[in-house]
């Protein structure tokens, strides 16, 4: 959010249009109306509308200098990491629509890697889920998890095509309350390339995780890979 | 860090050897001395080498399920969100040697979109800066940050060679004390591609930044790219 001076009559103009604008109602390019017809239709001062577009702009979701008619600038859905929320559950509270496509879920043998972030022996039997990931039906992320097999038997009595696993294994009793999060870029393998319908090679926002439940115990590890263009990651900080 | 129980002894142990691999000293697949070898050169028992070698393992960086012989795994150097910290900061906190050298330092007309995050009119004079930031001298980061006017003044008077701008701001009485950051994936263009010898298109983590200072005015926009394979982010998070 922006510094400037809100009040909350502008605040609800701003999120009005931003909603307009991220649903692609305004696509980006598109100039806005005029502060007169803004006005207009929500009823408000010209400083109201001033401010809420004065917010949009610090935050780039408008671009246009003061001189010059505003227009929709390109607005690439984020991701805040101050808490671990899934991505169903990011995905709703954005107002998009989350889906998913099942491509593998399996018990198979853990690599050495996997087992040691796990906590398990080499060669130990492990679930792996492999999910595409979609908004409003366009592929974004492709999910790679592998759960200990005491969680990720849980997932051959969900049907994961359905919604979210993490909602899932709440349910059962399993909740994942924490995370580290490593957060990098990869070119896209053949089958990242297959599932987000991008080049081989093109460049891919990763993240891999390892999630615990609340006794601190590993549960999963996680390879995501996401399409720059449809989703990013934010994060506020401050100097310690 | 892991959860397993540790001892201010394992953790001495451990810290010593993570920092033999981080230099490269232990390079990835470099098999690990012996328990014994270990017990004898740290002076410990052998339940405290494995408790370091568990926590190490746990992290990622040994591998080898644990009927093998562990083995150095590859170690990407990861900064923390948690807290705002300059490159250079970051760098020296690890043990690392950062390094920069300036290809821009010049004043310029803000682009629509620059102007709108700094709260300037578009075209208003700005201090541009571009660096390619190192670590032990391998190009690590490319660097391109502008600072509003009464900020980026500073930097003329300053050797941007020599080392954090951070710093340097601070001295002169501007604290950068909070920031938004955009994290995402791109493809390295022409500049990119030279200044970090990559190929053309080569994937590279992308961080853009808004800072502000302890008032809240922005202060600088940044859009740093990353070599993955030399730099990740790291998050730790919980359930909200």
């Amino acid at each position: 959010m922006v510094e400037t001076a809100t009040s909350p009559v502008s605040q609800r103009v701003r999120v009005a249009l931003l909603d307009r604008i991220v649903r692609g109602e305004w696509a980006a390019g598109t100039p806005l109306p005029s502060e007169a017809s803004l006005c207009r239709e929500f009823g408000t001062s010209r400083g109201t509308v001033r401010r809420a577009l004065a917010g949009l702009r610090a935050d780039g979701v408008v671009v246009g200098g003061r001189g010059r008619p505003p227009v929709v600038g390109k607005v690439v859905p984020a991701q805040s990491l101050d808490t671990l929320r899934s991505f169903t559950e990011w995905a709703r509270g954005e107002g998009r629509v989350p889906g998913q496509r099942t491509l593998v879920l399996e018990r198979r043998s853990a690599d050495s890697a996997t087992a040691g972030l796990l906590g398990l022996d080499e060669g130990a039997t492990v679930v792996a889920l492999v999910r595409v990931r979609t908004l409003e039906e366009v592929p974004v992320m492709l999910e790679r998890s592998t759960f200990i097999p005491e969680v990720g038997r849980h997932l051959f009595g969900f049907d994961t095509d359905t919604g979210s696993v993490f909602a899932e294994l709440a349910r059962q009793g399993v909740a994942l309350t924490s995370a580290r999060h490593t957060i990098d870029a990869v070119g896209a393998n053949r089958l990242d390339s297959e599932a987000l319908r991008v080049p081989m090679g093109a460049p891919l926002l990763r993240e891999r995780r390892r999630s615990s439940d609340v006794s601190g115990r590993p549960v999963e590890v996680a390879d995501d890979r996401f399409r720059p263009e449809q989703f990013s990651f934010r994060v506020d900080n401050a100097a310690g």
